[in-house]
């Protein structure tokens, strides 16, 4: 088979038909990503490929790092051009890497480009891209139309006033451009920022934020906020979360503290998170929310680079943390008083993926379909080998045939392939259990299904405006 | 290859001949399960399907959870005829499940029926499934003798009297049926039950429990009576056997306590269960007995529903508990006198076969072959995949050729094809890889250690009467 | 195919061209083993198989044992040609184990011996292998040169005078052989013996070794020395490094107290390794070092058979500790002041593959390509599936084009052809790739990666003088 072609990753003919009739028609829901609803509001057109592709991507950035590309060339003051002529050197270096295939993919559906990046070929390719960037049809608007995406959510602050969330939606925008509330900084009194923070919210609010019946109450009211906007679902990073004592006692004791500009002590700072979670659950669950958990990253691993290029740079990786008791002390807290909002799981090592799919069999409720997901592989598993893990896992431990499928959960306009990438794992999985007799051989029966974890499954699950 | 047809799982010509010629045909000796030894005493008839398939399938109900099934049609009171009903829906969504291969293998086997499961074939099937129940070769001992099962363990408390036991092997039964010791409650300290269960136990043994030595010399009364009732298999369920000081002073104290009625703490009772477990060790290896250990479930996760429901209801999953220095302490404390039994560890998290496959290699003696074994792929694992990673993870770091092979674990007497089942994926493993060159061609070769794993070697490994 | 054939492992002829046409021509750098270097300097010629077979090799006693042999035929009293008949015995039981595969091979590649060993032909290839052993040709030397090797290294001890090694360099020997630093006996403050390494230690350098800083100094004197001696790597048994406080001050407390005898707690023992770790890191980062972490080993398992037997005797296995914290740590400290050596990570636990390749990808600085190392299948994972496993991972978190691959851990001179072992299986993963479409047919741009991860790459990344 030659690379990349027609029935790229379908290997028997059933496999293909499944892609081809079913899933690569339907439209795309991506519920969660980093996009920038400013570059959406403007409706921005990119100066070069580099810009659209290398700015943001510390996918490519690790992977040139690794390749022995100073950081002039990755993120400090190099030209675009001297950059993406760099990140070509490295590409013939990435085969079984994603970004081998997602590259070319990308090369291939944005740009009809079917050449191989390499030195060769990066001038050249360079200047094809640049130029079909310039056109109307490749602003962020037109770039997400020709990947058919119906409906997509940013990942926002609290006190963001989803500004550009109104602009876009108050235009003539086809497409459902949707906040997420993430609220990492609502609950951060670790962090020496805090009390800062707790001001800009009050006046977000537009009442004073001093304890922790404030917080809880100003997160009420940000969240109708966002739900106003459109928003419906929330979304929270954690390494674990924390099997401890919960306690609201402690919990006012410890905003008290942080007030003041005191630092707690990592136990106190658990006990504080974990408690108002609770309580932000009970919320979600109220609006009829979504809220989403990505475990086990272990972040900012590099503090000489943090110290020079920041967070979010690619010095993040995979943590072997125990994720298991703490996940089951929350979710059956909330459980507890019947207030578990509808969950996906994500969990960001593999090793992990058996008992994060059954860990969300736990909590069904016999009511909505499939109300606990365990989400689709992240970060560093969004990749065949991932997805398929991922798959294989809910499979064999839940009903795949519920899921709520891809997203892509990525800071770049050009990365929606990466849902054809899911779609076509999918389809490859079920049309190998059909040919090796695993599955019944019943088209219509199965492509069924396939279009729900593409598009239907999503559909229901999230209560969108659009 | 049409669903489900005769070479079902099997890839190759040479793992066709392998299964069809040398596995299908030995006797199955179930060496752990969870049936009713009243049910088999008497010879149960069921009444409908739902009544053999439904009543205690806590896989079923989750997956009928999951699809969004009221619990009033799961464990509730609906009619058997509607909770049937229930299930043919979700059938059709439990693809890459075990339970869609489960319940279609079982049709065939068991009622002929080759036709799908789905609401279009309920009825029928219901009906079909009901009239052949009714029938005299469909009672209990009838499902068993069809499947040709040769003996079976089920799973008993130490102070059971074992009078069906008893019924079984004193009447014309052809099955060899044996107990296995599963000490639980014996224990137990950190119960509120405890003193009472001590009360119960006394009667049985005839003497006053009031010390940890009678509570040992107890203990040694029933295994003697389980022995003299067939039993050659204890059975033990911990999350994790503990890697704390195990002391006997500590745990006198401990018991005097919880006699008492006082709970110990986490830590008293972790310190009794190690120091007790390495008697019982020993006096299993007296008798020549196999102590089995079931590794790394987490349950009752849901609290909520344990009290409307009980345990055992579909809401336990996989852990991610550290086992393995525990596992250490435990068998080299009692291979340090030479006492450690025979012993066969089953892990429920796949990211731990390689671990479990390794630490089993400690203990050989050269004396037993496969001494210590590695169990059998365990609840959520029993399926393709997981049984696939425990033989291939069993492969890589032992003797594969050694193992015991397969048993069912469940509480269903359809549920016996599941040794088809693991013997067609067996037989397709070493198929596959002769097909590679990886294995000789030799069938008579291969297809000997296959009759060996799947009948062979636990037939030498057990030391049952029959 | 036929058993063990010309294109063994490789399933597609793109593999097979891959393999033959590329990989197999290319020398080999053993770049970790645990050959005698005396063996070499006296260019040790073996009486039997035996004695270069089973002398030393813990992976066939388990299996041994495991299959029911007693200690006297494994590592006891027996003949060799008794144990030669054992092992026989075991041979054709080991199927699916690397043994199976291993000693087939090398009974191909060594003495051109093809049928199969077991107890029909033991009598037969005991013979020509003795034969064969017995002729200039396969004296040690001569059995590395049929392996086409170019360069070794050995593991020694850090007062190790290396006299076999300059015998060896300065001699006519074709193959660098150069020795490794391993100190492990240098920070074993926790060992009763450490008092008396000092001694020897001082002794090696020319100074008495009574302070930390002593410490420091006379390993930076065994660092030169091994230097001069060609030396150029380091290595390092961890269970896993530990996640604490670094302590300069209190690794000199616990000097102290361990120079006069004490053995310090093991907190206090895990605080002076780790703190001197840092210092030794930076010695071998200002000679251009590659520091190795063998990490996740749990050792002498069953204290019974250790003290029967001693270390390494086949008591070993998998642990399941936490690896990730401990790792971010160390590497983070050193990369802190830009002083982190050259380094290889090896996982002994193949869950924790996806979370090791990604760690070293956070430490990469843009100069040295594939300056982090994720390294090959350690220990038991040495076999198909776990060479396998750890190209996936590495290929999907970072860039396999960089790997310096394969070496192979091995006491025996006979161990070689792991080598090919290992280059069939990566041949075959990317040619399977190419005919599945997942990447460009181009055979001289793959074969060209395929020759670097084979010999150019380890060539470019190490330093030796040959």
């Amino acid at each position: 088979m030659p690379f990349l072609s027609y029935d790229f990753l379908l290997q028997n003919e059933f496999a293909s038909r499944l892609y081809h009739d079913y899933a690569a028609g339907m439209p795309i829901i991506d519920y969660h990503n980093h996009l920038s609803p400013q570059d959406i509001a403007i409706d921005r057109k990119f100066n070069n490929i580099t810009e659209a592709w290398l700015e943001e991507d510390h996918y490519k950035w690790r992977a040139m790092r690794a390749f022995g590309i100073a950081e002039e060339f990755v993120t400090g003051d190099a030209s675009d051009e001297e950059k993406f002529i760099k990140w070509a050197e490295v590409v013939p270096f990435t085969i079984r890497n994603p970004l081998f295939h997602w590259t070319h993919i990308e090369l291939q559906r944005y740009f009809n480009i079917t050449e191989l990046l390499s030195p060769d070929s990066a001038k050249s390719v360079y200047e094809k891209c640049n130029t079909a960037l310039s056109e109307e049809e490749n602003s962020c608007r037109g770039l997400l139309h020709k990947m058919n995406v119906e409906s997509l959510c940013t990942t926002d602050d609290p006190i963001d006033d989803l500004q550009y969330h109104q602009v876009i939606n108050e235009g003539e925008c086809k497409i459902g451009v949707f906040p997420t509330f993430r609220p990492d900084k609502l609950y951060a009194v670790d962090s020496a920022d805090f009390p800062k923070y707790l001001l800009k919210l009050g006046a977000a609010v537009g009442f004073e934020v001093t304890s922790y019946d404030d917080l809880l109450r100003a997160s009420k009211v940000r969240i109708d906020y966002f739900h106003a906007h459109g928003g419906r679902l929330s979304d929270h990073g954690f390494e674990q979360l924390y099997d401890i004592k919960y306690s609201i006692d402690a919990a006012k004791q410890t905003f008290e503290k942080a007030l003041k500009g005191k630092i707690p002590s990592v136990k106190d700072a658990q006990v504080f998170k974990m408690t108002m979670l609770v309580e932000l659950c009970k919320m979600y669950h109220e609006k009829g929310w979504v809220q989403q958990f990505h475990l086990g990253a272990i972040r900012n691993n590099n503090q000489r680079k943090l110290n020079l290029l920041g967070p979010d740079t690619g010095y993040d990786s995979i943590g072997d943390f125990e994720q298991i008791r703490g996940l089951r002390k929350f979710l059956n807290t909330v459980a507890g008083t019947d207030q578990l909002a509808k969950t996906i799981l994500y969990n960001s090592n593999p090793r992990d993926n058996e008992s994060f799919a059954t860990m969300v069999g736990n909590f069904m409720d016999g009511g909505i379909p499939g109300k606990i997901q365990f989400g689709s592989g992240w970060w560093f598993l969004d990749q065949k080998d991932g997805i398929e893990k991922q798959l294989d896992a809910l499979s064999n431990m839940g009903l795949v045939s519920k899921f709520v499928g891809m997203l892509t959960d990525s800071r770049s306009f050009l990365s929606f392939p990466r849902h054809e990438y899911f779609r076509r794992i999918l389809c490859n999985l079920i049309g190998s259990d059909v040919v090796n007799g695993e599955l019944p051989a019943d088209e219509k029966y199965l492509g069924g299904i396939v279009k729900d974890i593409c598009y239907n499954n999503a559909k229901n699950y999230f209560d969108f405006d659009n």
